[in-house]
């Protein structure tokens, strides 16, 4: 992979890169789109990388279907699917691990600890390996993403990254390879999480301020309509991942949610707008 | 930097990188000789990392002399002298590290518990920053030289690691930037440091197979010669790293050593031949 990466880029070719742990859908079909507008070639990885996956986590039943993936990487365009196994990516004792302090140990990093230091390591591993120009991430794992572009920014990488938007069913749901973990019953009630950001949205667009009348409110709504249990419902400034309990003089909040359905583990978010008074 | 790398790779050039924190002597220079030999263009970093050095360390009194770094590293042939600041190289809040487990927390790591972090992170850095395909480090900081070529492969970075043996003036004192805090006197007895591993060297070569007779005559040469402080005297498997109290089946032991004269803190090691019983 390394030597195709050198040859692409020595006849000038501009990489566009879309990491992905498999079994894709159109949340990450739509990466490769936005690849595509800015590279000249593009590659996909498919790879479930153990280290980001806690102890008791889903990393032996994490839906896998590689002849599935060819298919759908190669309609979507995909011009290289890099496809490593473990042996591959971790040939001997590692020892070296990319880390964040504080914004790798708050939200998802409180209920899933070696979680970023996992998705850190092997973003960096993949960066060397694919030499790509840019990189595209969804913004469905919104602290995954702000972690990859801090690690790029602070160590270097000389890679562009672009987070695409969330992909949604009619309904709201965010995809997710998880969601097919879910019964059809759970399946239905999942929308909260969605409906639950929708309401923080008219909220802090009607001017509501206190962001734990908020958090009231949507814990409100999932809790008379699903059978979920919250991790978290958080609200941070995007700009640096702190968490804020006050919209102060921020234009923008981004909402976060992880519910639990049964193992099933859902995460969401979304940009909030906040109203501008003057 | 990077749109210079960028450039010489397009145009085929293979790039040879020498990473220093200047006030060059001949071990830094020895190194752009083993670059040169590798490489079509030499670059050369001059950066005190402030990251790698701890609380109390000589960070700010560590000896300075750019103008005649550059005009050393141009009479030895280097191309590109890289040299930026800290505001450069840190520009922000910085969260993101590299780390290694085990092997950055002994030895130099027991009495700098945060130095290799920052040197695998600076390294890292520089890595992304220079695109070298070559990179020269020097025997002397051994444990460094270890732990750079194990991140190096860890996270896949494509970059050869040379590590060039130790320049020493002509009484064994191995070259170092840190020699100019040494008294007179203390320069005199800081010998001790390389007679103590040639001690090491002829009892090992003559059979002596439990390496803690090995240390005590290395302490009694150390402390009957010298004022020296010995912060350690220990033995590796130079595969792994690993301290070792016997020889075993190993053909090679690396001895290594630290002595503070004063507020001088000096390392040296040497790599032991055993025996061959057969």
């Amino acid at each position: 992979m390394q030597d195709t990466a050198d040859d692409l880029r020595l006849r000038g070719k501009k990489i566009g890169f879309v990491p992905t742990m498999g079994y894709l859908h159109e949340g990450h079909l739509s990466l490769v789109d936005e690849a595509r507008k800015r590279s000249d070639i593009v590659i996909m990885s498919v790879y479930v990388n153990p280290t980001q996956f806690g102890r008791g986590e889903d990393l032996d039943k994490y839906p896998r279907d590689i002849s599935r993936d060819e298919k759908k990487a190669a309609e979507r365009g995909v011009d290289y699917l890099f496809v490593p196994t473990d042996k591959e990516m971790y040939p001997e004792e590692h020892l070296s691990f990319v880390e964040l302090d504080n914004v790798s140990h708050v939200l998802e990093g409180e209920f899933r600890p070696t979680h970023f230091k996992g998705v850190a390591t092997i973003v960096a591993k993949l960066f060397n390996i694919v030499k790509p120009h840019v990189a595209v991430f969804g913004q469905k794992d919104a602290q995954q993403a702000f972690i990859i572009r801090k690690m790029a920014r602070d160590l270097n990488f000389d890679v562009e990254i672009v987070v695409a938007p969330i992909v949604r069913e009619e309904d709201g749901l965010a995809l997710s390879s998880r969601n097919v973990y879910l019964s059809p019953e759970e399946r239905n009630q999942a929308t909260v999480l969605f409906r639950s950001l929708k309401l923080a949205e008219s909220m802090v667009a009607g001017g509501e301020t206190a962001l734990s009348k908020v958090r009231s409110g949507m814990i409100q709504l999932i809790s008379s309509e699903s059978d979920g249990k919250m991790d978290y419902i958080s609200f941070v400034d995007p700009a640096c991942f702190g968490k804020i309990e006050e919209t102060g003089s921020l234009t923008e909040v981004l909402a976060l949610v992880a519910v639990r359905f049964g193992r099933t583990r859902l995460i969401d978010n979304m940009l909030l707008r906040v109203r501008d008074e003057t």
